[in-house]
């Protein structure tokens, strides 16, 4: 595995092998990789000839007060758990932008709700450097993982709208083995915001038992959800539509459950598919 | 020469082309296609080895008083011409957007001044639907009029700010014989309309004349250009860097010298290098 850190160098590269009819694959992130990362990788290894990963932790999807500058690190950890799972070129760039970029992509509606709506502007920084790195990249496919799973439907579309002509792939929430979602901000929850963490994916399976069990108006579901929280501050716990983010109004039709909380400064994310008996 | 009309199905071909190592040339028009066009077209055509031509008058650039309906068409005049200028595939389609389209590509800073502060959004579609565009054709090179030079200014930032890796090559304005540039909408103007018409290049000319002749104070020059303009309605007349579009407030360095003006409904622009003398 080689580590460039050079975009102009990187995307040389990718046009030359692309120009060969190489299929180039891409799983970006933002380091400190744990199992939800690599099995991204895992999931691209073998539908590409050419597999890049990215870690770039994006100015432009932090707000003024988020945790930009205290956002974990481990570049030697990260690098290791790459080249174990087939990752080609681990591209870690010491900064992305031009001193004077002014460009952003916007997609509009999908990411006005849920994060969108609790931080605005987060989803502007993450298309735009999806954009850029996809640029730098030319990858065939990318894969995404649902965990992030607006940001999974923002970047859907915005692929489509903009033709950019590659294969986006969702890959499955990874837990561990007690339901928290795994995710590099859980290094920060101390041993009882962990223990109390729990509830959000406790929330989540409550409401899909219950409709598994014949449970069906909305309302009813959510109230069920929110009695299994033990967090400081719920941002949201709601149900969309998977693929337009639409409010769930009861009726059939796929939904999906979505919570955000924090425990102490720490804001946490889970999702989970609500399947209704006939 | 072809004429598709379908994206998906040219997305495939140019996706198989670059593949192969073919260079894709591309110059994107809104038709009724003059010498101004055709001269982007040989420019392109040694560059590639397959050049693409659309025509899609787009709507999202323009505004809600402006030509959008009775924009001029020669869907077969155009053809022909394209035909006669090397042009491998003329990309007309009926649509280019899907019903839910709702992505915004936004270039900051060089769009608010000149045509995009009297045409609000104007340049957000322009940078929206080349995108697109760009995704659809995948193009190598792509050449665009210096007669748009601030759309130019504006394109060529978005591509070095989403690493589009699409070469961007400015093309010389072309003016008829009388020194009117070639405009499209130069169709809609009256005989009396097209000789006070005149006036926008007499403007820029008398300024370049001016300071080639040792004027050097900024307001001077455009209040010498401004005597010559005989036109209904003056959007602009301003001396600005011609990279970073910037005012110019006189000294050293590169200026070009910018016009919008009206004759009746009809809006038109010019712009010319402004050389001053040692």
């Amino acid at each position: 595995m080689r580590i460039l850190r050079d975009p102009a160098a990187l995307a040389a590269e990718a046009l030359q092998r692309r120009a060969r009819g190489e299929r180039v694959g891409f799983v970006p992130t933002m380091g400190f990789l744990h199992a939800g990362h690599t099995s991204l990788m895992d999931i691209a290894r073998p539908r590409c000839d050419w597999l890049v990963t990215s870690i770039y932790v994006n100015p432009l999807q932090f707000g003024p007060t988020e945790d930009l500058d205290r956002y974990p690190r481990d570049p030697q950890g990260d690098a290791e758990k790459c080249s174990a799972h087939g990752v080609d070129v681990l591209f870690m760039p010491d900064t992305l932008y031009a001193p004077d970029h002014s460009t952003t992509v916007k997609v509009g509606g999908l990411q006005e709700v849920l994060c969108g709506a609790k931080r605005p502007g987060h989803f502007d920084g993450v298309t735009t450097v999806v954009a850029r790195l996809f640029g730098v990249v030319q990858p065939n496919l990318a894969v995404f993982g649902e965990k992030d799973f607006q940001q999974l439907a923002v970047i859907r579309r915005m692929v489509r709208d903009l033709a950019m002509g590659v294969e986006v792939i969702g890959g499955p929430l990874v837990r561990d083995a007690d339901g928290l979602a795994l995710s590099s901000r859980n290094a920060y929850l101390s041993p009882e915001q962990r223990r109390r963490a729990l509830s959000l994916s406790r929330a989540l399976r409550a409401m899909a038992a219950a409709a598994g069990d014949g449970a069906a108006d909305p309302g009813a579901l959510l109230a069920l959800g929110a009695a299994q929280l033990d967090v400081d501050a719920l941002d949201y716990l709601e149900l969309r539509d998977p693929d337009t983010l639409a409010p769930y109004l009861g009726g059939p039709g796929p939904v999906r459950a979505f919570v955000a909380a924090r425990l102490g400064p720490t804001r946490l994310i889970d999702n989970l598919a609500i399947e209704f008996t006939a």
